[in-house]
C-alpha cells in the first residue's frame, strides 16, 4: 500500500510541496486540503487585480484542482483542517460546503496553512466595507465593493507592503486614500531615513498619511444606526442590543477614528499584518518557536517526526540574524515547499536559510531590502553602523533622472555587511539581490567594493551605486 | 623635495589614479600627459552623444584640466609620451600643439594610455568618412560628418559593443545601417545561441547583418578618382601616384566591399576592437603578458619598480579564468586606477581581480555577461556544461511582456559556475551582477539555487529567472 501525504493549505508553499513530492515519488498518495475556494494562486498579484492592471482573477490562478488531478494530486478546496492527531496519524477535516466533518489518515503531513489577518478588536471592525486581503475571495470582494458601492474615500490601516500596493490600486480608481500607521514612519520594516522617500512618493500621489496614529474605532452608517437606535428604544433591552448588533452587521463603514479625528471612508483595509494560521498546532503538540510560528529544522520537519511545516505557518532560519524568524515571504515559502515536499516523499533536501530579501513598488518608486535594518540589527545585539549614498542609477549624463538611494548596514569594526535598503526609480529590486548574495557569502563592505558589477551608460554609472556606498562605508 | 608622479593618459583610469594619489598623499607632485585634447571623459557615452540622447559633448567631460588644477593635479592635453627611460626615471614628451619635445622626471610612473584602434590594412581605409571611435575628437568628427555630409548609409565593420551602440545611434538619425562581422555571429564575446536574440533585435530595427564576412576593401568617390586618374595619365608616373594618393585622402568613402559585394556607405566605422597603446613599453623594458598588454601584479606594478599600469594598457587578473587577461572594461580600469594611484602615492592597495562583467543596450534589448562564455571556457581547458532558460522578468500575469533568457555556464561534475549571459528587455544588467557576485564567491549552481532573491510582481517571478536557470542546471 502506498504512503499518503496530506498537505494543509494549497496556496504557494503547499502546492510547491505537492508538486515536488509528486516529482520525487510517483507512487505517493497526495491530498491537499485548502480552506478557501481556490488553490495555487498568486496572492501577491491581488493589488494589481484590484487596480485593474491584471484584468482577470483567472490570470492569478496558476493551476486549478483539475490540473493538479492530472498530476494525481487531489486538491480539495473549502476543506478546513480542524485538528491533527499525531499519535493516530490523522487529521479532522470539515467540508465547508457541506458542513460535514471527517477524519483522514496520513503517513506524512505538511502544514502549509499560511497566515491569517487578525483584525484588531476595535468597535466597528465588523462593518461592511472593511476588508482584509489574503484570499481570492477577499480580492474579489474588494474589487466588487469598488464597482458596486462606488466608494469615494479609502482608509488603509497599516503602512506595510499590502497597504502601499493597495494605496496605488485605489488611487488608480480615483479614490481619496489615507494610510494610518501606528509607527511614526511608513513601512516600518525599513529604516526611517529610507522610508521618507516612500512618504514623499505617496504624498506626491495625493495619499494622505497619518503616521504615529492608532486607530481607536470605525464608525458606521450613522443614519442607519440612528433609526435602529430609535426603534430599539421602543423594544426591550435585550432585543435592542440584538437590533443594534444586526444593524452594525449590515451597516456600512463611514469613517475611521484615529488620533481623535474621524477620517471619512467608505472602504477600509486592515493591513496590519498576519499571524500564522496554526490554531491546530498547539493542541497537536507541535512545537512553536519564539516567534509564535512553528519551529522547523532545515529539513522543514517539526518536532514531530513526519510532520513538516512550510511558508507563513513556520519560522525560517535567517542567515544574518543567525536565528529562526517569522518573516513570511513568497520566495522563502516556495523554497521551503520544495524542501518539505521532497523530504515528505522520501527525498533528502535542506533549506539553506534566507536573508529577508523583499521588494515593493509604490507608484513609480521601487523599494527593496535585504538582511537586517539598522534598528533590527541593534535589537538583535549587533553594533551596527551605516553608509547612505544618493546617486543616479545610470550614467549621470544620460537623459531621464534615475535617482537612487542605497543604505548599507554593517557591523562596526568587522565591516561585515548586515543588511541593505535601496530606494529608487529603476534597477532597485535586482540591485538588492547583489547584496542578498553578499549577505549569503558573509562578505564585508571591503569585499563589496571589489565586486565586478556591470556597466553601460543606460544601466549604471562606472561606479555602481552599490560600489559607491561600499566605498563610503570603507572610509 | 616632494616626489613626482607622472601619469601617461588622462581618461578614466589615469584620472582615477591621479585623484586617488592626491587623496593618499597631499604633498605629491602629480602630472598627467594626455595625447588627445581632453581629459576625464566618459567615452562610453559617445554613442549616446552621436545618437543625440546626450545633447552636448560637455556633458561627457567629467572634469576639466582647470578643475584638476584646483586639486593640484596638472593635466596637460595634447601631450604625447614618446619614450620612457626607467634608469633615468624620465619620460620624453611631445607637445602636439607646438611640436616641441621635452624630458620630464618622475619618481613614480603610471601607464594609463589605454587602447587604440588599429585599422586593418585595407585599400581605401584612409578615405574620408571612415572613422574610429575612441576620443572626444572622434565623437565630434562622426557627429559633424552626419550633420554636414548628410550620409544616407552607414557600414559598421565589427559587431562588438561599440558597433551595436552605434547601429542604434545611426538608425536614430535615419541612416540605413549594415554591420559586417567576420565571425558567424554578432557580438562574438557571447555564445552564439544568445547572440541570435541580438541579431533578431537588429533586424527588427532594419539593421542589415553580414555575418561571417570579411571586409576586403573600401571604395571611394569614383567620379573623383576617375578625374584624378585621367589627369594623372597626362602626368609622369611619379606625379600620378602622388595625385592618386592625394585624391584618395580627400575622396569620400562610397562603399565597403565584403564577400564580393560592394555595400554602399557614406559613413564607415571601424569597430574591430582595440590594442594597448603601449608603443613605448617594450623599448623601456616593461614586460608584457601573453595577451600583449602590460603584465602587472595585484598592486598594478609592472616588472619595473615604480612603474605601474592600469586600464586598457595592461592585463587584469580574471578570477574565473585564473589568469591575467586583456579585457579592457571601464569598471576594471577605474578600480585599477584607484589601486595604482594609492600605491604610487605611498599607500598599499590591491586589485582583487575581475570576472569580465559587461552590459550593452541594443535598441530595446539589454544584453549582459559575466565570467566565461561556454566557448571561452572550453578554450581555457574547462569542461563546461550549460543551462538555458526562457522566462519572464516579472510575474507572468503582469501586463507588458518582459521575456528574458538566461544562460548559465558551469563546470561538469563540480557544477561550479563559470559564467552567465542574460538577454532581455528589463532587469538584465543588474541580474548579471548577482551572477558576478556568485563567480567571485566561487559558487556552484546549487549555491545559486538557494539565493534569497527579491520578489514583487512588477520586478520578478517568485522563482527569479536566475533561480529557474540554476534549478535546470541542477537537474
Amino acid at each position: 500500500m502506498s504512503e499518503r501525504l496530506v498537505i494543509i493549505g494549497g496556496v504557494a508553499a503547499g502546492m510547491s510541496a505537492a508538486t515536488r513530492a509528486r516529482r520525487t515519488n510517483a507512487g505517493l498518495e497526495i491530498v491537499v486540503y485548502e480552506k478557501s475556494g481556490y488553490v495555487s494562486y498568486g496572492a501577491c498579484g491581488f493589488p494589481y487585480f484590484i487596480k485593474g492592471e491584471v484584468a482577470n482573477i483567472d490570470d492569478l490562478l496558476i493551476r486549478t484542482p483539475a490540473q493538479f488531478a492530472a498530476q494525481n494530486i487531489r486538491a480539495l478546496v473549502r476543506h478546513e483542517v480542524l485538528a491533527i492527531d499525531p499519535a493516530a496519524h490523522t487529521v479532522e477535516v470539515r467540508n465547508l460546503a457541506t458542513g460535514q466533518s471527517f477524519t483522514d489518515h496520513w503517513d506524512k503531513l505538511i502544514v502549509a496553512s499560511g497566515g491569517v489577518v487578525v483584525p484588531p478588536p476595535l468597535p466597528g471592525i465588523d462593518l461592511n466595507g472593511v476588508f482584509t486581503l489574503r484570499t481570492v475571495e477577499d480580492a474579489l470582494a474588494i474589487k466588487n465593493w469598488i464597482a458596486d458601492k462606488q466608494p469615494q474615500r479609502a482608509v488603509i490601516i497599516g503602512g506595510g507592503y499590502i497597504g502601499l500596493e493597495l494605496a496605488e490600486a485605489f488611487r488608480a480608481h480615483g479614490l481619496a486614500v489615507t494610510i494610518i500607521e501606528a509607527q511614526p514612519q511608513i513601512l516600518p520594516t525599513i529604516d526611517a531615513e529610507m522610508a521618507v522617500h516612500i512618504e514623499a512618493e505617496l504624498k506626491a500621489h495625493d495619499v494622505e498619511l497619518y503616521l504615529g496614529h492608532k486607530v481607536t474605532a470605525l464608525e458606521g452608517d450613522e443614519s442607519l444606526r440612528r433609526i435602529i437606535g430609535l426603534t430599539a428604544a421602543k423594544l426591550n433591552r435585550q432585543d435592542a442590543a440584538g437590533a443594534v448588533a444586526a444593524a452594525t452587521r449590515t451597516a456600512r463603514v463611514r469613517a475611521v477614528v484615529a488620533g481623535g479625528a474621524a477620517i471619512p471612508a467608505e472602504l477600509v483595509i486592515i493591513g496590519t499584518g498576519t499571524r500564522p494560521a496554526i490554531g491546530f498546532a498547539a493542541a497537536a503538540g507541535i512545537k512553536l518557536g519564539e516567534s509564535g510560528a512553528i519551529a522547523v529544522d532545515n529539513r522543514q520537519q517539526t518536532n514531530i517526526p513526519g510532520i513538516f511545516a512550510v511558508g507563513g505557518a513556520c519560522e525560517a532560519f535567517h542567515l544574518v540574524a543567525g536565528r529562526p524568524v517569522l518573516l513570511p515571504l513568497a520566495p522563502t515559502a516556495s523554497k521551503q515547499g520544495r524542501v518539505a515536499g521532497s523530504n515528505a516523499a522520501g527525498g533528502s533536501a535542506r533549506f539553506a536559510g534566507m536573508v529577508g530579501t523583499a521588494a515593493v513598488k509604490v507608484f513609480d518608486l521601487h523599494v527593496a531590502q535585504t538582511g537586517l535594518t539598522e534598528k533590527y540589527a541593534r535589537y538583535l545585539g549587533f553594533e551596527p553602523d551605516h553608509a547612505i549614498i544618493n546617486a543616479t542609477g545610470r550614467a549621470h549624463y544620460m537623459p531621464g533622472e534615475s535617482p537612487i538611494s542605497v543604505k548599507l548596514v554593517f557591523e562596526k569594526g568587522s565591516q561585515r555587511l548586515l543588511g541593505a535598503q535601496i530606494v529608487g526609480r529603476d534597477g532597485v529590486a535586482k540591485r538588492i539581490d547583489v547584496l542578498a548574495a553578499a549577505l549569503r557569502a558573509g562578505w564585508t563592505t571591503y569585499d563589496l567594493a571589489e565586486l565586478d558589477l556591470s556597466y553601460a551608460p543606460p544601466f549604471s554609472s562606472v561606479w555602481d551605486p552599490i560600489l559607491v556606498a561600499a566605498n563610503v562605508a570603507n572610509r
